[in-house]
């Protein structure tokens, strides 16, 4: 039986700017990214969003970005792999605080925005973003774009990893996600979105924009959750994944 | 037999920014106050010091502050007591990440500057601190200043502390420190300042400004390690300390 | 015959988060307290802030705030005078900057949140704000809290001030704000609010919650834009301002 | 007769950090590039600082930077030309405030460390920034690395520029500064770094790396103040400029 894991990056709110739907779409996901306060979030969006997490069995896991509130995250810093270990294991402690004051423990880490992109592709940002997490906690899993550099560090380092794949993005023949600035890095059909999930789910095969067929690995979708039409989207997607027979669940269970 | 801890604030530097002689200073306490990254600290700092401080088998505790890097933590900020708890949890985290990818584990909390200050007199402030604590991890002691609120309400809630003393501050007939603000608040002569240690510490007495015994419990000396002088006064305290006959160790022995 | 300004709170969105009807409000409001990054607010921010306000012809403020964004400079903070002349200096330069880049100059200067209410009643916080926008530029205006420390100090150093008053908070015999902790601090009822106003325009008076009447001097009208209620509300203030014959303008007129 | 500019970056410390002997190295130079809160400085700092150059006659520069408190604005991030452009208003705006609060105004603008060797060669960020200048005030001069696109650009759209050279840098055939990662990037025979600089001001040539002879326009030459070492081999280029009957000065006198 097929199984894969939604994933979704929440927790986004910070002092009095709210951000995003959590609660709804944390009845949709199994998996949830917790922004820890450098690229979004603060200690009280952390604590609330991971009680919710946890009232309804959804894995918790750290999101820690770089330190840029003002970019959220989502522009290039030239950061030395010792940096990149460092801001990583000071925000997964500090989220993992919240979880542990709940009596829980982290299910994964998913790095956010630039952090996941850079280490996407450079070898010793990912080995020190592995190494960050198994120093942590070798029972945490990493999660990393499905074939990029930073699930190959996690696994050369003995990290359990869930390859990651995007319902909404085209890909390039070498497995690769089609740059934004490409004319058709996105999918806007839904129901084409839902079957190239299907497909890399049930037949671990994407059909490249070059018209090929490449192998992916889909251990877990990312999906978001801010705005209606993502909710309705992300909606969509786990009930056909359902209606599939295939198993929609996280990585660990556990509840408050 | 009597015995002591001695304690000292660390890992203040920031960025490019050093701060205090902390090598020297883990040669002579035995408990260490690291900054989590509020008033003062770095990821790149707290892993240093961590280091540092497991490598001279020191007790490492989170030491919270104030989110004011400006004010060094030091500025009053009118907080609720749900906030306190937030960024207490979000910083003893951040730092146990650090100390948890070094197999350690930490011993104790000591809020910084205004926190502390704040939660020695603020019931409810303190309270908040102690559960934070106590919810991360119960075994955990909490250090706070000898009688005040912060101890009081560790102690309700079932954690172990620290009561604190200070070398170089007078006390008040009710047993707080002289403020600041008043002329004799600080203790200039060297040789005072032991004697009234050793007397803390071997009677649990100290001598008020106003001339009366007050009774006083020192589980904890609170040193400073910036400036040749506060070395050497560290060193001095130290040495009269053991020529007494007093045991001078932190409370828990953990090394790299 | 009468005349009064609307001022409102504008530009705190800040990177990815939108906060308030800027747009709207800016067709109702005759001056714009501009945020300046301290509290809330960026740089982008408040270049778009400006550009829409001057397009207006609305008068620009600089909105200076403490440093405590995760606070929305809400949480008082102990600062000494000297900390609160230097914070108003920077903020109101950085958006002086963008208002002179546009070939335009600010009107006023209206602290924020718990400075503002720290500056009405501490004449020394009060007298160094005065200092600094005196410094800056003496043609400036100061907004405070009608019969306050802050229009005092501001009056004393040569300041133009405007008296501000508050169409949705009740007022105490002294004529200072009914503290919010108390169950009638706020006025419910839009047409009791409009009745308020029009008497403190027409008559520089309001009736005190224990019933008497004193005087007031209202110069300004402290309006909300965030969320459609306030943007009704605003609309209909000024439409019975006008309804009344009560000239509704700004202190400068300057269009980009 | 030669002439030539001698600055300094100022205005470093950051609240309870002291960094660089501004007072001493201000004696020596003749133009200060004051950090704007950036990548350091803070409001009392710059305060501060402004005043001590005043004092002595020393131009006056804004210094801004990357939003990279933690990282010292050295790490280069992947920020828009517009990002740019409004960020460098923003700080040259609130240092300005406090220049002008001494009834002076701003001589320079230099930008900092990764800024100003991004804006070096990238053509689009470049021109922001000349652009942020022009807006604010277009009497301003922007320094930037002789030859390179930063000036360009600033003198494509009217600025006066300064071609800035480096005492203790070598150079490259095409005139750019050797990599820092190149083993001959720096030079280390302060007799030789003062030769190289005569010759820069007086000939307009530097001897490159590879034995050719490069042109160069030498119009301010950028020096250190941190550090005994530095202060001594500033001084000694003083001396040597001024032996050679090079006028050593600023490009616009003032004083408070």
């Amino acid at each position: 039986m097929y199984r894969v894991d939604l994933n979704c990056d929440l927790g986004e709110s910070f002092g009095v700017y709210p951000l995003g739907n959590d609660e709804e779409i944390l009845s949709v996901v199994t998996s949830a990214n917790i922004a820890c306060g450098y690229h979004a979030g603060d200690p009280a969006t952390m604590r609330r969003t991971v009680h919710m997490a946890l009232q309804r069995g959804v894995g918790i896991g750290a999101h820690p970005g770089l330190p840029d509130l003002a970019g959220f995250g989502r522009r290039k810093m030239d950061i030395t792999p010792r940096e990149a270990y460092d801001m990583t294991v000071y925000q997964i402690g500090a989220l993992g605080g919240f979880v542990r004051a709940c009596g829980a423990s982290l299910q994964h880490v998913k790095p956010h925005g630039a952090l996941y992109n850079m280490a996407a592709v450079n070898r010793k940002l990912a080995e020190a973003i592995a190494e960050a997490v198994y120093d942590l906690d070798g029972s945490m899993m990493l999660f990393g774009l499905a074939g990029s550099e930073l699930v190959k560090a996690a696994e050369r380092i003995g990290l359990q990893t869930a390859h990651e794949v995007f319902a909404d993005r085209t890909y390039q023949a070498n497995g690769t996600l089609t740059p934004r600035s490409h004319p058709h890095a996105l999918l806007t059909d839904p129901e084409q979105s839902v079957e190239q999930v299907l497909r890399m789910v049930m037949e671990s095969k994407v059909r490249a924009l070059s018209g090929e067929d490449v192998t992916i690995q889909a251990d877990t979708i990312c999906l978001h959750g801010d705005g209606p039409h993502a909710l309705d989207f992300a909606r969509r997607i786990r009930d056909r994944l359902e209606a599939a027979d295939i198993l929609v669940e996280g990585f660990r269970m556990q509840e408050m």
